[in-house]
């Protein structure tokens, strides 16, 4: 069974205003096992939402209409739904006497078009806001559920959750159940992680694979659907296996699992320490590993050293190192990164120094030139790197990778 | 003329990833004069886009899709319209060649499929793609105009403003402005900017005012609509001077102006520098300032220092003080800005010290609670705030209000 949401409401079409709903709704059908298939969002138009409506009781079992259901006259929801179904609004006095009760508790005048709100499609059933004074609908006809709710999302979430959420589950659910699990890989773009487990990906088809690329990182969604929970988590299991094999340490992590939030928990349970010296990323690397709760434990100092001088006078950077080589060089992220491990007298440290741009670049230094260190026990790493982007894109690529450098150096070691 | 915007992706019908797009594209259409009616979303589903995309061509004069032009298999944006328009793909050798050259520059190995986005439908124009690799098609056909642009919101928004905006506006805009200005504040919540500024807004139809509550600040949306672009910034500017006087110095920007720009726009301008001492904010406020462009003209150095140890050896906090008066206090605040002023040697300090959470509160010192220090030319002040949310949100929250502390300083003394 497929289904189709339709979010009512001119202020989805003029911009600026974030559509919550169909996200809520598409992820609690997703749950329950039912797919979602088309999303359509229209105005207060009547014409508009008639077609739409008409041409989604053709090609979805399931329909989600959202909005429209106010006292005012764009509020045409359920006129629209009745002359699509060919049939007609009837008053529910029910519904009456709970409005006027809504009013007086609030004590508030009544007006007219208030009790626009009880009228009902004739057969449906009703579904019961607590929250505000527009009822929803359930209408079955032929093959179609329609279930109409109101827009504001604080009254739509618990009538979902409360009425028809229990109404899907009782008529659709064949015991199916719907899992995923996201693995996320850093270091290779969209299409190499594509190219290298294609041979996954193509003989699958449950679990569904789906990819998404951010700007620092490609996810893999591993998507099962089951008889129940162990045999869903086994199929996603297996495939989880498959692609880690694939793609080695490019997986860093699954879910809600952050660069930061693995690197923090190795440190913790080494009862390692670490400590950063900064230049091109600004404190975005002290910043990532600190929106950890615990970082504390692990995390002690870092210097944001943007000028020359301060690189000198706090990092003891040699004044030569930077005149012979640069303050953008290999042999200066070297010392940054001596320096603050010695000051910090940490386990680790990480140093970054380069060029975030838009401007301070050269043809032999350009913009997006980045040199990351590391610190350790037996010595210091430096790297070489070039990124692309604007002047926040550069930074956060830069941050991901040397934080990445980190998780690699640590787990090797492991 | 009226417009459908069609996004495509699996991941949006599944849940939990709010579709950015089709909000960032109502509004530019809105503000060209275009009017969206339809918005729908599908899979990466071949039937399906065909169907969705043959309803369109028959209501809708202007088209923009996005999504679906990546290099995988599941891309299937561009075979799906050609064969709707009943046209076919060709090999656009000038696409071939960028994309060999951004690999190459990447160092990063091509694959077969990278050469699918060298397809391009045959007579369309290409939007050029700065940030990744596949380019935007525009398609004029018999009544319709088709957009196609990559699903990835860093590179869909230059692409829209740089080419398909100019694109649009010369072909469709009928001598109507549509302008926006959107006034920024900080330090009130959204029901009192509202309270505030009722007697300007309810009186006001055109321009027409909005407001958008953030986690740190509350924005003011102000879009007129008239004959030119003379008269729609007039009757802007004049709604906006009875904006600022209502709310004074809360307004601290407008547009794209973020706290730190504005920040560094006045140290600029007065040629003076700052450093920061941060504890709880772990590197944002750092992070903020080192954002904008050219911020190492004022910018000089930073230290994190999370740990006590690193309070008392790199910022001179003298440890009596943090053990009569505790590491988040008011006096280690004021000690901390004092010493990081001394060894930056800089006009401004900021301090920070506080519990970020959500673990660390006590009963005394809850979750939260943080000290700012800024020390200028005539002293050290400090001041007591108490903040609510997630770990993250206080960071943001604390940071904003440093950064707000030095705004109102700086404008004071103009």
């Amino acid at each position: 069974m497929s289904a189709e949401i339709i979010t009512i409401g001119t202020e989805l079409l003029t911009g600026g205003h974030i559509n919550t709903n169909v996200s809520y709704l598409s992820e609690k059908l997703t749950s329950l096992g039912i797919e979602t298939c088309f999303q359509t969002s229209v105005g207060d138009n009547y014409p508009n939402l008639e077609s739409v409506l008409s041409e989604a009781i053709k090609r979805s079992e399931i329909i989600v209409v959202t909005g429209g259901l106010g006292p005012t006259a764009d509020d045409i929801t359920k006129q629209a739904v009745s002359n699509v179904l060919k049939t007609r609004l009837i008053l529910e006095t029910g519904i009456v006497s709970k409005i006027e009760r809504f009013f007086k508790d609030r004590k508030k005048e009544i007006s007219s078009n208030n009790y626009n709100q009880a009228l009902v499609i004739r057969g449906s059933m009703i579904i019961n806001n607590k929250i505000g004074t527009a009822p929803g609908l359930i209408i079955e006809r032929d093959q179609n559920t329609i279930i109409l709710l109101p827009g504001v999302p604080r009254e739509l979430k618990p009538m979902f959750k409360d009425t028809v959420s229990k109404y899907l589950k009782k008529k659709y659910s064949k015991n199916l159940v719907i899992k995923s699990r996201t693995l996320r890989t850093f270091g290779l773009g969209e299409s190499v992680v594509d190219e290298k487990i294609t041979h996954i990906t193509e003989k699958c088809s449950n679990p569904c694979i789906a990819f998404l690329a951010h700007a620092t990182e490609v996810d893999i969604k591993i998507t099962a659907k089951a008889g129940n929970q162990n045999i869903a988590d086994s199929l996603i299991a297996d495939v989880e296996t498959q692609i880690r094999n694939a793609l080695g340490d490019h997986v860093f992590g699954a879910d809600d699992e952050t660069m930061e939030k693995i690197v923090g928990a190795i440190l913790t349970l080494r009862n390692k320490t670490i400590a950063v010296a900064e230049s091109c990323t600004g404190g975005l690397i002290s910043n990532l590993l600190t929106n950890v709760s615990g970082s504390s434990a692990y995390f002690i100092e870092s210097i944001v050293a943007y000028s020359n001088e301060a690189k000198i006078k706090l990092l003891h950077v040699s004044p030569q190192t930077i005149e012979e080589f640069g303050a953008v060089s290999s042999q200066t992220a070297s010392a940054m990164a001596k320096g603050i491990k010695e000051l910090a007298s940490t386990d680790y440290a990480l140093s970054i120094t380069g060029i975030a741009g838009p401007t301070g670049g050269t043809s032999q230094k350009p913009v997006g030139l980045v040199y990351i260190g590391l610190a350790h026990q037996s010595g210091i790493d430096t790297s070489e790197h070039k990124f692309f982007g604007t002047r926040d894109i550069i930074k956060q690529k830069a941050s991901q990778t040397a934080l990445d450098i980190l998780r690699k150096y640590l787990i090797n070691q492991a």
